[in-house]
């Protein structure tokens, strides 16, 4: 008898998911919404049912699964407990233990950035490396860490928050984490946009104008995407003196300024590493948006 | 019958030797003199006949021996092998082939910064966590990093250089490793001598006597400290972004500044940590030259 796997990913509008042969075939995905009403308490039930029905689709007993990984935009403990997920509304919240006991599968759960760089790891951009980062760029700078096929969690789940980083002593607003001068503020499509901003300009671009605009040599875009690439190549490259990765993958919304993105970070980059690592492979993600389901299939398959 | 094994770290001018007993205690240590002439070709078959001497006084038979670790200046790989020690002379040595074939004894080989993280790890500071950062502050600034039990190396032996994390963009002075504004500039022995330098003044203190005047209260000094502080404060606290280890040891010659030591750093390190890793604990060193010998113990132990 065939064993199948869920592999989950909350986000903050949707939840992915998706079902997996043993192999790490993906059978097929699909999207709930994410009802936040009531601090996410219908998150989990509604998740529920759906995996109930997409194994009535497919004819599958609940026998047949072998379990179901899960990655929460948060932070989680060894047990699979949420310990903080604000966009969700969870706090010490026992997400595996209520999924196991409502539907009787091995149930894991991890910060979803860690899944997504288990996900990248395994079947994406990290394939065949023993270490990897993952770097997001989004609205923020997320990062997860996998060394020899395990995600670096750190002693307070916090390995991989190079978004707070602190980079820039000038900076005089406060980050969402409270302090001042982060990674995020500068190397994120926010912080783009504000190393782009003109005094007295009309319309603000977008991360992405700001991109094409800068492919086009337009000059203050240019000297933004400059300025972003220097941040963020320095960063990493402090980050190589302490992990020495195999492979740096840049992923998120940004990434898709693609080649353009990846040449100008590295250029930095190099100017900045340590010379061992100054050929560490700088490498575009690949799976995009299924980087969480993969990732979370990966972690319960073991 | 009872097991022992050999716990070595060679040095530039002494290589340091322990005998071990199974359960880990330190029977003896001593050191021998590193001869550097002729490349350092003679650097192993003096420690063979140490080793060897050694086993005669304690009556011990070589089949007594479960094996030999041993620690290296210098960037090893998995085979044991030293791919480059300067201060050796050495580059390509098959450091593990020969030893094995010289004494009949199980061999490993390693770097000698992760080998004294790694006793630091199991017998000193950073006993009972589960990831430590061991960085030591001497003429430069080494690191060795564990996370649960293991050396973290790197894709190219360069895990854990944060001697050379840039951290400044105005110094002008080459570092060692060719590039500019590196940590080990400003946050060794030697980088604390340059941050208290004052124009036309005669006699340089070292970095002793400046913590002793820091201490006093006097001002020149003090402001050095408090830049090394800052300097080496900030670079961890960007090393908590990327690692988040239990714990931040604090080793090397500059290390016997003590309790000032640390206080001034943690100081700085907690107005840059990211808020979850605001309270990692920063300790100081327990096993002083020690740390290599009881490392190179468990890297062949296991």
């Amino acid at each position: 008898m065939e064993t199948y796997y869920f592999g989950i990913d909350i986000g903050g509008t949707s939840v992915k998911c998706g079902l997996f042969e043993d192999e790490g075939r993906l059978l097929e995905s699909w999207k709930i919404p994410t009802r936040l009403e009531k601090n996410g308490a219908y998150i989990v039930p509604d998740l529920v049912k759906s995996l109930q029905k997409k194994l009535r689709e497919h004819s599958l007993a609940a026998s047949c699964v072998g379990g179901l990984g899960i990655g929460v935009p948060g932070q989680t403990d060894e047990n699979g407990s949420v310990l903080l997920a604000e966009n969700l509304g969870w706090e010490e919240f026992p997400l595996a233990q209520l999924l196991k006991e409502q539907t009787g599968f091995p149930v894991k759960a991890e910060n979803d950035a860690n899944l997504a760089a288990l996900g990248e790891y395994w079947y994406g951009s990290g394939k065949g490396s023993r270490s990897m980062m993952l770097v997001t760029l989004g609205t923020g700078v997320g990062c997860g860490i996998i060394v020899d096929g395990k995600i670096l969690a750190g002693a307070h789940q916090a390995a991989g928050e190079i978004g707070h980083m602190h980079v820039d002593d000038e900076l005089q607003e406060t980050c969402s984490c409270g302090k001042c001068g982060c990674l995020e503020q500068v190397a994120s499509a926010r912080g783009l946009v504000r190393l782009a901003q003109r005094p007295g300009a009309g319309r603000t671009l977008s991360a992405r104008e700001i991109f094409e605009a800068a492919e086009q040599k337009e000059e203050v875009s240019s000297a933004a995407v400059e300025r972003f690439g220097e941040y963020l190549g320095k960063a990493l490259a402090m980050c190589a003196c302490v992990l020495d990765p195999e492979v740096i993958v840049i992923g998120g919304g940004v990434s898709g300024a693609g080649k353009f993105l990846v040449e100008t970070v590295q250029k930095h980059y190099r100017r900045y590493a340590f010379l061992p690592c100054e050929n560490t492979e700088l490498r575009l993600a690949q799976l995009g948006n299924d980087a969480g389901i993969c990732g979370a299939f990966r972690l319960i398959r073991g």
